[in-house]
């Protein structure tokens, strides 16, 4: 068992509280209100080179996305900022958080601004509240017949960082995407009061939905080839099986996944125009994930996808 | 104007929600919520060598310090941390989150845990929630006329800094209370619905008093001899004006500074059995601080307390 692992089943213990959802569902529950926090820090989810405006963004979009997946409303988030005395990069920064708070109606009402030791990596964090409608969905409500829906594209961002890891000065579409990602609320509101189980997808595709299937006590068949790619990712990587599967476990997504039972239709829903909703397979009885595409069964690679970024 | 003051305004220029209450109360307000969120780093707000139960501890007490504060009783935490691969450490902070967390009722709900590159300082956050009563005092309610009541002692926690920055393996009771504060949160739920502002001490005595004052439009006269001193710090630094501006000006006190009406006498509400409660000045017309003890005057230090350790 890695160090992270330990730590984590060592906090499950202790977050026995019913708000706390077992620390399995990204999100705590408190009433109607929905908590999230999410850090990030500099060298290990953003590199000390992207640009300060769009590090603020993806802070504040990665821990909507986890309010988009539980069908909440955005209500006010606190800012955890540190400062290294580089006052254009803070001032930057703060623009991209102000930018996505402001599209997303999402008011900054507090936190707190520490001084860190010249030199010392950045640790950014943000606490996000959100409330929920009549039915905030956990990861666990998953059943056996199912069906899996995905809201959104997969691949896009770790195709941008791809190009990123190969050169610090790529630009382009997929770099925008993994720069500049987009929290899916309102199909998250949409979905949320039909949706058995909904989660977002941050750590790749194939490693959240073996989650959401340990979760809800089921397994999954997965179409690797009905795997929603956009154009840019196709224009970039193909669309052969090693490109879905590089797709189905680059995570960063921020995709919304979801199990619906087989009589609610996504697209009979109020959703806005251009949202891209897939059928991509079916909750089973039994354990484990299933892939398969037009020349039959795909074997699971050996990595699902990011392990231990976040708990 | 530093870095991070121009930050911090330019953060008090987006939080235009009420809820934010301008930046200037330690919490955020929502409904009957009352939200905070503070972090700590390493060689920044604890010292490496620290025992890592203590800094869980201090942690979370910080935290619930700002809630006492507000009269809140705790509701739920989020805890934000970081792992550098050191599991004995890692741990052992765990058991001080937990020790805090179990001392005062307060649940652990959710959070996240990052790895940080090798050698990067830790950064450690926690947002703390809780429910206010009929009355959540601001620090900007104060009025002329008000008396000022300190409930706790002051120049404990910076008395066993001192001995720490002397000798890191300094102990006893100054070093004790440096590390394990208390949080005042029966006492500050007993004083909230007459007080008409109230805070806590944590970056010192007299800087926090003067934020009390600015943000109510007055000024304060405090008597520097009436400050409660404990056993322990008279025994180690005397309790002459030196003393005395020592522990008015060394914070991490976490004591409670209240403005009450002159006809509410604190003594007579109801308070833990060895609450200590201190009449330490008067909020007074106009502006600015003024010191005095028996042999009249006392000339305001240049240092009031730690400028910008937390916003």
């Amino acid at each position: 068992m890695t160090t992270e692992t330990a730590i984590i089943e060592r906090l499950r213990a202790v977050a026995t509280d019913p708000a706390a959802r077992g620390l399995r569902d990204d999100v705590a529950v408190l009433g109607d209100l929905v908590l999230t926090h999410d850090s990030i820090a500099e060298g290990v989810h953003y590199f000390p080179a992207d640009p300060p405006a769009s590090v603020g963004w993806k802070l504040v979009a990665v821990n909507l996305s986890d309010l988009a997946a539980k069908g909440a409303e955005p209500v006010a988030a606190l800012l955890s900022l540190t400062l290294t005395g580089d006052e254009a990069w803070e001032t930057a920064f703060l623009t991209g958080v102000e930018a996505a708070c402001e599209s997303y109606g999402l008011p900054l009402v507090g936190g707190d601004t520490i001084a860190l030791s010249p030199g010392a990596p950045r640790v950014l964090g943000l606490t996000a509240i959100g409330r929920g409608g009549g039915s905030i969905p956990a990861r666990g409500g998953g059943r056996p017949g199912d069906r899996l829906w995905l809201v959104g594209t997969v691949g896009d961002s770790a195709g941008g960082l791809a190009q990123l890891t190969q050169d610090t000065h790529a630009t382009g579409p997929l770099v925008d995407i993994y720069r500049r990602p987009v929290p899916l609320l309102a199909p998250g509101r949409a979905l949320a009061p039909h949706a058995t189980a909904m989660m977002d997808v941050s750590d790749g595709l194939l490693i959240d939905l073996q989650r959401l299937c340990e979760a809800s006590g089921c397994g999954a068949e997965v179409r690797l080839d009905a795997l929603p790619l956009s154009r840019a990712f196709i224009a970039e990587r193909g669309q052969d099986r090693r490109a879905r599967l590089f797709a189905a476990t680059g995570g960063d997504d921020y995709a919304l996944l979801a199990g619906l039972p087989a009589e609610c239709d996504p697209l009979s829903l109020s959703l806005p125009e251009g949202t891209t909703v897939t059928r991509i397979g079916t909750l089973v009885a039994g354990g484990g994930l299933a892939l398969a595409d037009a020349e039959g069964p795909v074997p699971l690679p050996e990595v699902l996808g990011h392990e231990h970024r976040s708990s």
